[in-house]
């Protein structure tokens, strides 16, 4: 299975172009377009909303990941290997937070280049034909990296565990890139003067009343029943948020 | 065929890590996209458009719905068979209409669950892997509904018929809950004063004017040649709408 | 494969039915969603897109191109083999400069009709079954038409680049209808008054500062390198460009 994981939004050709590629280049390997409005522009929320997703899907998977300002530009390109799943993209932090929950990953610089390539529009024209490669059970064309500090690229600096918000969705939940099950259960999340409790789901709280809970991912997430949380608390994606030991 | 029908959105990973789980859980069969943006949180209105939308499927589809707005709580899981094409959803009228127009509906209350359940992601985690299941060809795991009153849910006191506006599209057409063979040919619809006639299709009426007409689904929709019928006439999903017997 | 370049949105059940049809009528085939947000309404900017988008398909593709504001009336169907790659959609122009660029093109009037066709969804009741008749291997059913001035329908006026935007996408970018390689290398974009300068990509600008780059699709873009181009610039589909040979 190779999963599509961007920021190319839904609109425009991109999507349709990769899958395209993939159509060809692995055929009869199946697709799914997980997500293509990751934060666009935005590789470190991007990578701690991926690192979440990715650990449902099973064994042998492939991730295409593409959020990647860089395009163009000198950044290299790598496939990562971890938990026995595959994850191909730019080497700006993007994997890196998969591979490090994942643990014991194994990380290649990938050296191949094809004949065309635009300047513009690698998930295309790059990271699909490495990750057909990769998903028709063949190994990425490149040298390994050697265990140790630059083994995740320049996520090697940042936390297991993001305190912001990473995502917002079409209702207005605002997810966060801290694992649920990093925080004390009795935990509440603060936000500038306010504090949010806990609750297990929407229907467990009054409506209109903000509150957090792990959502169907494992992430902590903050939302209002019956509500948006991110036009009522004015959440966007960089939002920061503390976590408060125990809920007042 | 298993055929998504969601309020999800195209946004974020829902639609995407359902489809994930069909992959894996009914490999091969195929899966359509049908709609992700049915009426956020309005089982009702949704129930009349997967009706209409449904009768043009095969025998042998399976459509996934979920619009479910009490996730978490402790409506029911069903499965329905009706005219060769099962339904799998939550207990709250959804699968209704679409039960009732195709007569001779048998529903079963499905008791399964899986080992790990989310709070907020039914859909994932419940609901797909019973789709995929009758997809497979297997039968609902649970007791079948005695014929009688209770069989419909919540949608037994619904009529045939929702002289509502059930769904505005991206042109600003409005599609009612009623089919058009429930009208007589002449008939008039009445919006507060105005009074809409009947066209055929767009090219009939001048532009700017707003008609009726028999959409490709067999339902009542409000357009405006080269217009937005929702925006020049202030329509959302939930508009009431009133059937005048004869175009004046 | 059979590949869908559309106005319908993502929104709605449209593209969703179009699959569904496709499905059943070329079981095995490969499906691919290109866009669904072409131009809507507006067969001229539509058909220099598909042009562009068309080249990188492999023989035997077959687009199924629906943006058909005349839907319900008169004008022709056509399927059109140009290149080893067919076209099927109305013959309003949006196939024209596909054919054109191709060369060779042949073109069939398809003079089938199904036994349900509604007044308002040719894409499905149409389109898709002639599309799906061709991806199984079939000759389209109608009669050739002669070369000539008539062969490539209302397109054969249009000029083989056209000086507009015809898209927009998420980032604010403005994709025209020149190909880059019918400008001269050191050519600038004029755009009223102002002047835009060739650049190879986007990092190669200071952020903020509007430039022309030839895209991944061979297509003059004009952007802005961190910024929004349609909204900085005010650039919409349709907005005039001017090519001035050399950069100022």
């Amino acid at each position: 299975m190779i999963v599509l994981f961007t920021d190319f939004g839904w609109g425009g050709p991109y999507a349709g172009q990769v899958r395209a590629v993939l159509a060809q280049a692995a055929p009869g390997v199946p697709v799914i377009d997980l997500m293509h409005d990751a934060p666009a522009f935005a590789p470190q929320p991007a990578a701690y909303l991926l690192a979440a997703l990715a650990r449902e899907f099973p064994e042998g998977t492939v991730f295409l990941a593409v959020v990647d300002p860089g395009v163009g530009g000198t950044r290299a390109v790598i496939a990562v290997s971890a938990a026995g799943r595959w994850f191909v993209g730019p080497d700006n932090g993007l994997l890196g937070i998969a591979a490090r929950h994942a643990g014991g990953a194994r990380v290649w610089e990938v050296d191949w280049r094809p004949a065309r390539l635009s300047a513009s529009f690698h998930g295309r024209d790059l990271f699909a034909p490495i990750a057909a490669r990769i998903g028709r059970g063949a190994a990425p064309a490149g040298r390994e990296r050697t265990p140790g500090p630059g083994l995740l690229g320049p996520a090697a600096d940042w936390p297991d565990d993001l305190p912001q918000v990473i995502y917002c969705d079409r209702f207005g939940n605002a997810t966060t890139g801290l694992r649920a099950t990093a925080l004390p259960p009795d935990a509440a999340i603060g936000l500038g003067d306010r504090r949010l409790a806990h609750a297990r789901t929407f229907s467990e709280v009054p409506a209109g009343t903000p509150f957090w809970y792990e959502n169907a991912n494992g992430l902590v997430e903050i939302a209002v029943n019956r509500g948006s949380a991110a036009e009522d608390l004015d959440l966007a994606v960089g939002s920061g948020i503390v976590v408060l030991p125990r809920a007042g």
